[in-house]
């Protein structure tokens, strides 16, 4: 069975997955690389190999198993990216996701494909049939939601995400994009489990409760 | 020094200190005492003795070294509690702070001395001068700030608090009143670390960065 799955996306402890302003130079906006410092901590990160402790088993997981990716066209480049027919994305000319990548958007545009097996697909419609599309294309493996907060938040409600591990990094960035807002009563359908990690952040697990 | 610390002050993990609609007979609304029930496993609520782990450890220093607590008037009793002449908390008649206890309120009355320790004091006015009387009444202990969420973050936002334990509930309330609102910025004033616990919740503590 092919799950939909969120991983290393990463929220203030007051919640919010991005800062504000966001701009293309300054994806996060005033939240910098502060959500993402725990990453950089990983021996996953800076190649040194396995077993580095909680931040690393769980970081490790982002990969394994996963046929296509979905993204928000936030993550794709917010705001504006959709007015430079050259923009490919954050990541480079090889970006880290080595399957399709489905960016939900209003623009669409034909596919760009990328070294090391990237390629981005331009798709709009409802969660349910962009899911739709990018299982089709994970040959069998599963579907990861890269984000952003709104994105995530939204398949969430459309009851579409199998797990999801969210580590909550402490800092209070006080304003920017919630991941939890609307999510009343998720807790019914997941187990939800933490670990707090010597790096400081807590990593939090949502596995959806078998019917 | 004495120093002004909040204990047990409990979040859902989308941040709410208490649900809505809050009533006198519902305290914490929609939340019921989900937000609580992890404190009612710990063996200093069911009388075991000591030795109970990573919750028991926390609840137990809400009152060591205390010695007058501030509470918001929505803890005493929101909302109407200043319409009803004999309201005396949620508490009964001996109600566990044994101390001094100011209740903030625009709706000032006579204080009111219960059993064990107890006495109720209605003050209006800053947090800093709230926190100036309950000091005078502390002895030189500690003063405790009881919530609920709205009267923490004013006091932190004013500078006022140098220890916090917060308690954060895997469930998502979805609405209610937030504790982590205009916030931003306060990790650079308090080294925060988190610790999860075999229940499910996660302890985070503030403690603030000597200058």
């Amino acid at each position: 069975m092919s799950l939909t799955r969120v991983h290393n996306f990463a929220v203030s402890l007051d919640g919010f997955g991005t800062g504000d302003v966001q701009s293309l130079a300054a994806p996060f906006g005033h939240a910098g690389e502060r959500l993402h410092e725990w990453m950089f901590g990983t021996r996953w990160w800076k190649g040194a190999g396995s077993g580095g402790g909680v931040d690393d088993a769980f970081v490790r997981q982002h990969d394994p198993g996963i046929g296509a990716e979905i993204m928000g066209a936030g993550k794709y480049g917010f705001p504006g990216w959709h007015e430079d027919p050259e923009w490919k994305g954050h990541w480079g000319p090889n970006p880290p996701f080595h399957t399709p990548v489905y960016v939900m958007t209003h623009h669409t545009r034909p596919s760009i494909e990328m070294e090391g097996g990237t390629t981005f697909h331009f798709i709009d419609g409802t969660p349910a049939e962009i899911l739709e599309a990018a299982r089709a294309a994970a040959g069998g493996e599963d579907v990861r939601l890269g984000g952003g907060a709104t994105t995530i938040r939204d398949f969430v409600k459309a009851g579409l995400v199998d797990y999801m591990h969210i580590v909550v990094v402490p800092i209070m960035l006080g304003r920017g994009v919630r991941l939890w807002d609307g999510l009343e009563g998720i807790d019914a359908d997941y187990a939800i489990e933490s670990i707090s990690a010597p790096s400081g952040v807590t990593h939090v697990t949502f596995t959806r409760a078998k019917d």
